[in-house]
């Protein structure tokens, strides 16, 4: 991982930004009664350069926060149905639910990070396709930046001068997908791509269902998702895109073949990518792809063991191996993150720093939890 | 699942079975101090056909079975060096120890059930190539079934009347890969294989190494065997069996991308194989075709939701579930087993009933433990 | 453990049992869809003097019992409404609602086993005190037999003699406790009584709460039932009951310390009792009490190294173990249980044995599935 | 928690302590192999005031820290054989081996924070009676200062002026334990003392055992320690030292039951101290005297729910929960800490901040990562 980016390089822009005098933004998060939520705060309350002014969860008036969730009690928040005003505002929020409350966000100067789906895709056909719903803002969509540092960096920096700021999150599933395949993309080496992806339960939130009840989780695993998996749609747009970036062709982004299981454990999402290439390729070729992809990344890790999820438990980081097997010419990609935090809170905050003109890494250097 | 086989067809062969007498068959366990031998000694003390004579264990002494696995305390049986003379032998060893002691029993006129992979490959070269040693004895090799009944059930049953009878038992994740494409790869229709599998840690053994302990495979997932697990050697050899008694050509069948992921779970395996078919398929063709491989099968179960390992645990059955993604094009059957019942002992006594003679069912019609 | 009882001793009864034809004993669960129910049926139909001819389900018609529990499906068998005339039926259903159901059940001449407390305790007031209903039968619950038959095995026995035939099946805490007890209780040692209990999830059963959701429970304890958990009533009642029958006054016996804890585990109970002696006692004393009260009995084992739950999991096993500390001279006895088996539905076949004068082994010979 | 201590009160000594300049003091850690080792490099690698410069592990040389903890490879460190010059160093080491190392390292002028318990115990005499060895050095016994800093933060802040500072930090389970029972034990309330507690296996350290594999510990409970825990010496001792400190005599306070129970969990205790009092009592009265004894301090909090490990899993928290059970007459005290940083690292550099003049919770302030 690098020391970090260039900060000169950033432009300054319209949005208010932590000043010389050190003044914070003022942040508030919508959705904070979720699993998403709760890490947020968990990572804002902490952040250098923030002020956490608000948490909002529907029906809480005046609610401590540890009501909810007991670990975040030092923080001495409270849930309310109303935020006050914000520089910056994440939403944790099930899908369609943002698209009715950004409007008024963007309309007042506000910046959006949102992490739900609701301005993570391109075509607005694809949200009743997907979703099942119509997207009421097609307009906005075109002006929200895929939150992927990593793909979008440029982007979300630019957002600084624009007046409306909207970031569309990733999905946890894609997030760890995309950053194992964009590279393999770029190079135009994706000819037959399946993704087989293990998750921790927290990836489903906090909603209780029979079949997140303990019993039924602890020692089994089971796929869902078959036949297709919404995060689909946010790959292959992305995998398009890092393709096209380079003029390369992979027909494999357009047929991803994505396999989510639930397995026993709370946090973690391993990603195996098994990619049949466009051509013949080599371990070499391999290690060539992903250093250029990755070194100069803060939170991206190219490693040569396979890695575990517990190698990342609880920090923004991504590990990635990337592996050509002779035998079958086939490539093997392996990433894991913490899908609370890669996967979703950290990213946001990644994404939010850029924005912000902050270090890319404010608020997010604390180490993984292992064991 | 049907209600079991036509006895009649079985005929009468050399090997000692229970007469009708009601007089037990004397087996033994030559490797009781690891987990699948736990488990044979589990199975087979209840088993009404069976008389219990002899647990092996390296250095040991009239050592009583609970001083390694207290769970067994009430078979009131004791480790030993050496076992009695039996009707039958399973053995439960690293790889290239049952080759050194099978000769010997076989020349006694035992019958031989080995859980190791020392007899499952038909060709010799196949042992320098996956196991990194020569097989002394490849003309024994030739006489071995492998013993997945669901395949080789006519072959189990002609070993009555050999005076060879060896049995090389399935490896845990060939078992769980080929029940799940034999049926496809007997239509002709393995054209690209990716097998991606999600097992408990029961399935190293007891052997006590740092990678198994609790705090590092708790919360957390990791792939292994990355570049060729020597369960691929079993799965290709099985694959083409399959392909060849039909006459199919499967391209795919020498190539399986298969890799194998430790999750945190004891028991249990779930396989995920993502085939892209050789020609156009339907949802209508896998159904008849799984149908037309298991409905006869006492332990394989057809299933139409996704099936999760907690279903089978303890059990010997195997659940698939098959389904074509009109989207992609691509065909997913996922299957699921206990890695120790119908992943190793169950299955080994299910081969031991077919030579036998008996019910192919009996000592194994226990229910599954859940939750 | 003993080989069983001496079955000469029983006598026959009005109820009906298994003759010389072999004939079954028609039996019938309602409350079927819960973990006890579904632990019922998986013991029950493989019960060899057993037909399963009717599960119970509130709502349900013609409903195949795998659609609520998967690992069931082999017993071909379906939910409904109501059950078909019986000669046994077991209840599973929540506090209050056996009380409403067993008269009638008990005027056609069937047993009831009742896994609930609804015929538990014998003093009426203890109902609106701990459960917070009046018991509308204070008759029958004279009537009922506490069914723990290592205290009440004559009662059981003497049950198929008499028209109302109801056992009260104890909770999985209070059998976990009272056998840690009972031969303290004798012998008038119980001088201040500390019960710390260490439980799996399963045993808060298969309704959906947010606090046994994975994310919560898994990597966490916790403590419940603070201030006097409803198990309580039964111990002291069972402790007082065991003191009485030897004259033995136990002080301790009537305010025992009860604490459970919630860890991250499905099956399985493991209660510490730390007891302060009534008078000076040794290793001998306990060695020589534990012995006498268990040597005979075909569930509990008394084992001279701390035992753990995995030892017993998925039968109908106790383990206990009984220590002297000579430093602070308290008594320490540990017993683990499988809060589903032994704490819910093998004890309550047990009794059903006993009452039905089968062999009281009958169906719960399955040994313990580890690891 | 208060906002944290008056700095104002602190004294300078002769330890070098970090300066206007903002210069770093250079920290060592030896035995940085092991889990509390890591779990130190986690927290100091971040903690603003210091500087890590070397990392000791047997016979290791240049060896990237990540090749033992793949989590911690964004700190680039190294693990060596030998350490550099350092203002503090941090012992991680069995017990009876810090007792070697630590004159040396005084004898420099070092401050010595020892995590094991080679200096915790005042009387010489109980290092044979409880882990069998002689102390070599009982005259440093006498200086060295029990690292809790809620009962000795006095003498921790006046290790700064003295010319041997050595810190004795206490063991996971007495930290648990010692501030559930010193608010009792200063009220002289503690007549009769049992301590049941829960822990995860991270406490028994990274060593590679077959009872702490994951096949062992996953779905099982078991007790340990039976007979007498190393750990009550501490407590006693501590209970004593807080009862003197008011002149309350507690008999208890020297007859401390406490049973350890490893839960499969990786981290995180649970102590439920079941206390007889001396005398009558009350919750308001408990109320009064944890209010009292916690109210101002920065990691210890008093709550008035049930409280769960997982509510401070990776923080330096304690919570503690007191309720009086008027029906027995008993006290319950739950405390829950994460075993690695309040019970271990976490409180190590807590002390370390006392001694060296820093805020006591510089480092610290990661709020608990859940679910």
């Amino acid at each position: 991982m690098s020391a970090g980016l260039d900060e000169t390089k950033r432009s300054t822009g319209t949005g208010r930004r932590q000043g010389a005098s050190g003044e914070r933004l003022r942040v508030a998060v919508i959705g904070a009664t979720g699993y998403a939520g709760a890490e947020l705060v968990r990572i804002l309350a902490r952040h250098p350069a923030v002020e956490l002014v608000g948490l909002g969860g529907r029906g809480r008036n005046a609610e401590p926060v540890e009501t909810v969730h007991p670990h975040l009690a030092a923080t001495r928040l409270y849930l309310d149905e109303e935020v006050p005003a914000a520089d910056a505002v994440f939403l944790a929020l099930p899908h369609g639910a943002a698209v009715e409350r950004v409007p008024a966000i963007v309309d007042a100067g506000v910046t959006v990070i949102d992490l739900g789906p609701d301005f993570r895709l391109k075509d607005p056909a694809d949200y009743p396709r997907w979703y099942r719903f119509e997207h009421a803002r097609p307009d906005l969509l075109g002006q929200a930046v895929y939150g992927l540092p990593e793909l979008h960096r440029e982007e979300l920096i630019a957002l600084a001068d624009r007046p409306v700021r909207i970031v569309g999150s990733p999905g946890c599933h894609a997030t760890a997908s995309i950053l194992a395949l964009a590279p393999l993309a770029r190079a135009g080496l994706l000819g037959d791509v399946v993704v087989d992806a293990k998750t921790g339960v927290s990836g489903a939130g906090r909603e209780t269902k029979p079949e997140y009840m303990f019993g039924e989780v602890n020692e089994s695993v089971r796929a869902y998702g078959i036949g297709g998996h919404r995060h689909i749609a946010e790959i292959e747009q992305e995998l398009a895109f890092a393709g096209a970036a380079t003029g390369a062709a992979n027909p494999g982004a357009t047929g991803v073949d994505f396999l989510p299981n639930l397995i026993p454990m709370t946090r973690g999402i391993l990603a195996a990518a098994h990619v049949r290439p466009t051509r013949p390729t080599s371990q070499d070729e391999l290690d060539d792809l992903f250093a250029a992809a990755y070194t100069d990344e803060p939170f991206v890790t190219v490693v040569s063991a396979a890695p575990a999820t517990k190698h990342v438990t609880g920090s923004n980081e991504a590990r990635i191996h990337a592996s050509y097997d002779s035998r079958t010419g086939r490539i093997l990609v392996i990433s894991v993150i913490d899908n609370l935090v890669k996967g979703a809170a950290g990213q946001a905050v990644q994404s939010f720093n850029l924005v912000h003109g902050l270090a890319e890494t404010a608020g997010l250097e604390q180490l993984p939890l292992a064991p």
